[in-house]
């Protein structure tokens, strides 16, 4: 008896997305779509093959009756609605990041979650159920690193589009990071700072590039992120948890090494969806077993709400060029 | 309209394969069981909460109305009978290494299927969907390595159990490279020679270990195969493929790697299902995928018969100490 | 026709030295020592079976006929008296870091050098001799990376003795990488700000460890450097710069991979002298080649200025929390 | 007080020794030299600006009275007769590989050297010397692998001149590799047997390449050396040795690590005088030394002999293409 999905969103995303949960995944049917372009919504109901209907808006799609559970994959501004339309039917829904575009739309969503009662969201940070995450998360809480003491990281993208600007590493690029440490450390962060290093010939107008944002969390560990969204070369992404009795680095993506033409050589993948496409898999499958089984597990609104108070004073901190207090407010008991 | 499957074989891996089909993989479902041990088949249906019928015996599996495809997970050497009781009754089946334990009982097979008039059978020689060896075979076939000219290869068990003999290095465990190497360089074998290293003092009485396979195939290339049942440290599987303009090497399986102690180390897995677990995912969904569309792509009837001679030859490569002719028959156009 | 060599100080570095020049380097002899223990100075001269005469004191060595070039490996701040004894008496000197304990010190060295009119200092920094560090520098130089933008680094020691305090870090560890950084991307440094993460259990109570230092330079590129004094597992040295065309990072030091007990690993050394003693053999030849030629070229006392300077504003960062300008004055025509 | 050392052929190698002796090695000293080509002789002479006298010929230089020690760098053929006339005057010699193009003429030398009661010969193997394989011996002797059992090698040029045909890949290419086993493994050879992969579209008409020889020692280990000189993408050496315990591998020369253009790759050495350069300077430096003491510790005439002789069989297994003995005489207790 498999999970009847709706999804709000048939871009690239909710397309792929779309097609993970009819050829890839199991327990899950897509059987509602909907766009701001039904067109497309359309097409993409045609090239899966399947038999879903097509809706005219997201809140029609929500109120169906063989909606069992709604993924809201549509541009970042609308998700608050529908999630808190989702929630109001009391059915879960897959949010991709942003969970709302602001901490105050985030924080009206927790508020209708706990009325609610129950969890019903789950928000798409992927990295969690990376594989490599995994296993550095595994050390983490196996002890073998004792206390993490600081995090080394960098997430770079070979290049990002003209529309990209300066705050938009923090709230598309950086946001991944932002949830992925609390997750990692089991902590929360404290303070903000971020530096600007001499800007890539590569780099936009309106955008610097690279940044160096630096954390601290409450437990004190310092993280620095380097974002570099022009680094030309790949999509790279490195983390190195230091801990009081050793150090753990983030697996690379598996490749073949080849000796050829005076170099021993590894391909670096150039495409984010190609780095975290095994992620995405296994968190689309979570939220289906999530659904069945009545218990979504991954990370909450409250996830989401804390990323977005992170980012927002993120970009407080690269307008200041100061060190930055992040306080997030006391987390309910519901998320515990 | 998921493909029904009937499983012959409720051991370790027949067990781990209705797994796969019934939590991870899409498109199949498990109807009918059976097992030597009919305690063990309920056990497992049970296990596992699927509605599938347990059945007598194999053949009585087989005739089902409601079984669409047939894997073989039994003891091998009833591969051959259940196999051939399948493609009599139409059915595809997925069978687990080996084809038949005789050359001459995978010559049967290919004849039944010949006669049938269609493709009918999928060898499990997993490794093919291995993500590092399909990164190995796109190299080699979009000429990045030119002409492979030599392949190195080891294969590395921690330890095996007392009743593990000597020709087994060759049917047990060398049985997986002589069908990857034919698969990846497109060749066919024409000669075999074992040789046999100073002994490790961690085998047992009745096996020689390490061994040393070579290999000569039709177009030339040279092969050297370690096999090393009781080499202690790990699982671990190595190939390296020279061709004329440079060379292509296995990837490792993705792992953390630790500063701690004195040393940088990454854990080596100790346990081939886990080395081969997506592949194994990645085989099962190939066979469901081809039996919904009635084309199967995977590893034929020939393929396991010719692993199987290629194995006969080499045990008797063993016995002599000689470099052994092998002489593959003509394959039929059928298989081309 | 070999270089006199005088050593001012046989303490363990000293001796090592010592021990250089007379059994690995070529062109240089001690023929004179002195310590302010003479006993300790007269027991290397005979452990080397060097004929070299034991002074009371360095000043008395400087002035001896017959010493050449003098080497100052004492006590930090005996350092000034002799390089300035040395520059007046004509002698080339090598200096140990620091160059002086003050900036101010350092100051009195550049002005008595331009003063004699001829380079006569070098400074130990031998890090600019490693191996690595030239290949790093070399690609930098090339242009391989084009423009760096960004360095990460870090200092990782197993352990440090209680007597280790928490300006330590910039006075004696940091200052390594003070020079080599201005070094190796031909630039000087702008400010400093210092970051405290949460504290290893391994460090003794008047060090706070591990230490962040960020580092600014006058183009613009940002260095971050993690300095840990007990990371306990290994004296770790860590160096990638991030250029605007690719990364360079720092090799390891060679080692022999082990594929033993679930692992494959590479030692990490544990001790600085190993990790830079090729270094060393190559900062001392290039000394002695210097002083025969008439042209030293290694890290001058510009440099030891500069890194001192540098130091003494991280020690004020550590101590303010705030992010500190670093002013250097304008660089002598001497120096350029 | 210097070794002074007399060079007969002062070709590439012969110059370069002569180089490295003068400028970088300690305690010897170029005084006489001689070539085939007394322009040449004189030529390198006064690119090194030492003070030597230029001999006639090979006798001359030898007997001449201020040489203390021979080194001979000439042409393969002439190495018996110079190295005899060393022995005979008494003097210590290093020879470049071949000790003696025939076995016989290796016997000889023993037989004159057992007969002058002292070691008087180092043979030119400089792997022994080069810190990798260093590393490797002490794993091995330290136990930590446990009893050798196999070794996988390779040797690989990125080609070579047309004048090098198939049994130059045993005795100019391969003779190193037969000096460095018998050394690591502390061992000797058995048998031989050499395979020819389909050839290399690189390969010259007279040369087979590659090839893979497979020797067999008296302890019963199996070592297989794929021999591949013109694979075009590097100089390239390749030894894991595999024990009852674990797995040692030959470390990779040092190189800097690049992230670029969707690529991360270590270079490759093109050059062997790059790959061993440092392993020359130890392999001289200790010839030095060992005159200095009148103890020569290095690879030794039995060792020059050993090397011939399974090189004689090699090449022999390479026309039979059957598997040789290979019978080593006794030791005499002289080189015990």
């Amino acid at each position: 008896m498999s999970v009847k999905i709706g999804i709000i969103g048939t871009g690239m995303i909710g397309e792929e997305h779309a097609r993970r949960i009819t050829q890839q995944l199991t327990g899950g049917e897509i059987v509602a779509v909907t766009d701001v372009n039904l067109d497309q919504a359309r097409a993409v109901v045609d090239r899966l093959g399947v038999e879903a209907q097509v809706y005219e808006d997201g809140q029609a799609l929500i109120s169906a009756d063989n909606v069992d559970a709604v993924m809201v994959t549509s541009w970042g501004p609308t998700h608050e609605e529908y999630v808190l339309a989702a929630i109001n039917a009391g059915k879960p829904v897959f949010c991709e990041k942003p969970l709302a575009t602001t901490a105050e739309g985030c924080r009206h969503i927790i508020d209708a979650e706990i009325q609610a009662g129950k969890r019903l969201v789950q928000v798409g940070f992927m990295r969690r159920y990376d594989s490599g995450y995994q296993m550095m998360k595994a050390a983490i809480d196996g002890n073998r690193l004792g206390e993490p003491l600081i995090v080394h990281a960098a997430h770079r993208n070979p290049e990002v589009p003209e529309r990209y600007v300066t705050p938009m590493a923090i709230h598309d690029t950086l946001i991944h990071e932002l949830d992925t440490f609390r997750w990692l450390l089991d902590d929360d962060y404290k303070s903000a700072q971020v530096l600007f290093p001499r800007k890539t010939r590569h780099a936009h107008s309106k955008v610097e590039d690279p940044q160096i944002v630096l954390l601290e969390t409450v437990k004190g560990v310092r993280i620095d992120v380097e974002v570099f969204v022009n680094c030309k070369y790949g999509y790279d992404i490195q983390c190195d948890v230091v801990g009081e009795e050793g150090i753990a680095r983030l697996p690379e993506p598996q490749s073949l090494q080849l000796r050829q033409a005076g170099q021993r050589s590894n391909e670096i993948l150039m495409d984010w969806k190609k780095r975290f496409g095994e992620a995405f898999d296994v968190e689309l499958q979570a939220f289906i077993d999530g659904v069945a089984t009545g218990e979504l597990k991954g990370p909450s609104s409250w996830d989401g709400y804390a990323a977005a108070i992170a980012g927002d004073v993120c970009v407080k901190a690269q307008e200041s060029g100061a060190i930055e207090q992040i306080d997030m407010p006391e987390r309910p008991a519901f998320y515990a």
